[in-house]
């Protein structure tokens, strides 16, 4: 069902790696709307994802670019707005890489470089692709960009490592670039703060199975989906947000707002009990 | 134009009062994208009001109630049902009201019998409706209720006076009851926290007009006028956003991210320079 | 040990009831510190209560209070800045109560009379014992004045009912008069969001001993005590913190900035793996 | 005065510039409080700064380290151990430099290598420091770090440019590791959240003398000042608030949470009016 909500927009989505990703899933769900599209991912990555499986369903063309370079960038935002024939409308930023969680480094035992990396790949990614977008004057007024957050930003969870202090400097540039692209070009920016999401770049982190089950049955209306994101996603890049800007959004079936839900206290005190 | 984001959806809006109100605009706009619509007020802001120009406008019929009783409240719940032929998809409260504003009463010499009224009247009133609506199961699955508040729950507006008080009572039940209505019901409760709205009811607070004009400069967005909040409004109700429960959301055009814009900056220092 | 860091000053302080309150260990701490006290308390809690053992221990008397009631309040005021001979520096609000948990009123089925009881003696009281102060000019400059708070005012605690509410509602209260004590007065105005704490008072709440465990856990310096929160209010009734004000303080070993602890998480997926 | 707060305790501070930092009235404060301390700067400050004076006037040995520098923070570790002959007890971050605000680039033109060094200067340093203590087992059990943060982390400050950003990082940093260190050392890790302050450093900062009038008049107890923000540190470090952790704490007369106050709205109006 469509209710062309995005009916003639124009978006660059980022991080569509696999049918199982949340980028890949609002690229769909935006074509089903309406909008028109340009896909983009790293060289590495498209190399081991499918993306071109998506291109070929949706009608979209592929950028490749690296988001951690600039000169990519500028020609991705060039490229797209050829293919796609004018300004931009939408722009979805779905991007985050730990070196220190996928080598396993532990956050008090943290190797710099691979910090460095991380934090230049999950957060600063969305500043030069601001930076690109607004100096090239890409995007329409009254346009959408999002990105992808997660709470970790906010609060601890342990097996997280660095990721927790990307996504918080990933939330930064949001409400600070937000601010001069809102006075400048009328153009909202957002992060939507997600539930833990079975994706396959959620894999990496250890015990994730039984943090998704927890979080689960923490949130009173159980975790959002991937498909739940793309679908509220859309929302974000519609005419009906157009104030909605320089938010952390949380889309968690209520996660963020509960202290302990009685599933998990029960779990917890019968734990206990057994000792 | 209309997506049919709400169609066949049935819903419950509270406090439209003229057409300047939130609640009217997005009674108008939920109609038009497609829900059928029972009005309510209590029987004294009907007779000051136009409502039953609104109900003609959209073909909604009106159920009195006084939200601050909860038999008035049971009665809506079923009339409601009986009009619309099933469960309610939406509710909107938007019910505010302060009598020590109204009478000029400051925040430091308060009445405490009006204190006790503008808090039954502006927040306890959402958990008596939500109450008559959970015992009466008359929500339907992944249903979505919302009322509407105001940044002075979080931070000082020194003319706000008790509804500060008030809505922070009134975003905390939308998290409390939102923790059961999740779980047991699978309904959805947020409240949205509006940039100040020049409606009928913003006009008792002092110095009104001053204080939009100082919102809409700190805001990179502008404010959020009445028509954006019932468009906003409107994507909560639909089923593109059923995980996002139990928050608060600003819909501020970025005033709440905002520490100073250069513009109020600008302002305060040429006055400051003049002394 | 003594740091003398309350040397001289005077303060009232409510709710001591019991030696495991955190009250009557804040009212010990602050006389070891070198203040003056009078403690208040309403008559039907000191008749239950062990106040006159306290108030022999620290050579304090004893003003009783009804803090629903304006005179009483007025009549304390009048009362300690006379024995105490000066102006109150410091005073500390430990009160609340729901009698709606008291006689196991769901949150979903409130009987609203209770809920209004509670709200008067959990939260309005705040605002009725500052505006005494406050119309009596009764503060010293850059006192301080402090009410204990919980973190339900912020998330779910499925089982703290509609204390969450009250307690949104008295730390609303600490902000809004807040302002206006500290531009008028130089008073500053804070709540404390403690940890569940084994006091009498919070005995009432279901499963607590199991939630106080669960806190433990999940806090990663573990649950603040009563002692403990005598010792960190002391801080903030010192001439230390003169610049801290509006503040809703976590005193909490860290547990309100936690996701998960892996403790908790262990014991949820170990549950869950047993199913 | 000294009340003795801190007799016995050992700690490292960074940052005393000058006599206009709060690092170095925080240095003195502790002195007087009873601590033996050792001072930390980048060889580069030192040359510039007057941080020897200090050290005579508070008996105290420097040992120079470049924060960016694993090598340079393992041997302070090493030799504030040593000078101090035990663990340390306290520590105060008080870092922060952004090439592109000293450069004169807008935030939405960054320059990403000076972002990437004012990144490790600002923030990955807290990381750092806290690593090599860690790793070493140098803190004492409720031993206390803190770092100074500002509200830019949450809000906008248009000239803030990244150092907004990067006070974000620090803050996560400080819940990240502050989780590990209470978990594994009982060591607590707290941000203070200070009013803009007019230390040597803040001048780099377009239009600061303009923000610091306007940051007075929003706070009702007016800005915090450096000698103010020495006192609240010293509690932080103090025993009495050995389970505060994990919080960014505001020190900011209030301004935080208020959101206009009158005088500012006052000169806003009049400005308008003036048009």
């Amino acid at each position: 069902m469509s209710y062309n909500l995005l009916k003639g927009k124009k978006g660059i989505i980022f991080g569509a790696l696999d049918e199982n990703s949340i980028a890949w899933k609002t690229a769909v769900k935006a074509h089903d709307e309406g909008a028109e599209i340009v896909l983009t991912n790293a060289p590495i990555a498209m190399r081991m994802g499918s993306i071109k499986t998506l291109a070929e369903q949706i009608g979209a063309e592929i950028v490749p670019a690296d988001a951690t370079k600039v000169e990519d960038l500028e020609n991705l935002v060039d490229k797209a707005t050829e293919i796609l024939g004018g300004k931009i409308d939408f722009v979805l930023h779905s991007i985050g890489m730990s070196v220190n969680v996928r080598k396993g480094k532990h956050y008090t035992d943290q190797n710099y470089e691979w910090t460095a990396k991380g934090w230049d790949v999950s957060a600063v990614s969305f500043h030069k692709t601001m930076q690109a977008l607004y100096q090239k004057d890409a995007m329409s007024e009254w346009g959408s960009i999002v990105a992808l957050s997660y709470m970790a930003a906010q609060r601890v969870f342990p097996d997280y490592n660095d990721m927790a202090d990307n996504k918080a400097y990933l939330e930064s540039i949001a409400r600070s670039f937000g601010y001069f692209f809102g006075k400048e070009k009328k153009v909202r920016v957002n992060t939507i703060s997600q539930s833990p999401t079975p994706t396959t770049a959620g894999q990496g982190v250890k015990g994730f199975d039984g943090f998704i089950a927890y979080a689960d049955k923490m949130s009173p209306l159980g975790n959002a989906t991937a498909q739940d994101c793309a679908d509220y996603t859309i929302t974000l890049f519609s005419d009906l947000t157009k104030k909605v800007t320089l938010q952390n959004l949380y889309h968690d079936g209520g996660f963020s707002n509960v202290g302990v839900s009685q599933e998990v206290m029960e779990a917890f005190v019968e734990k206990e009990s057994e000792k």
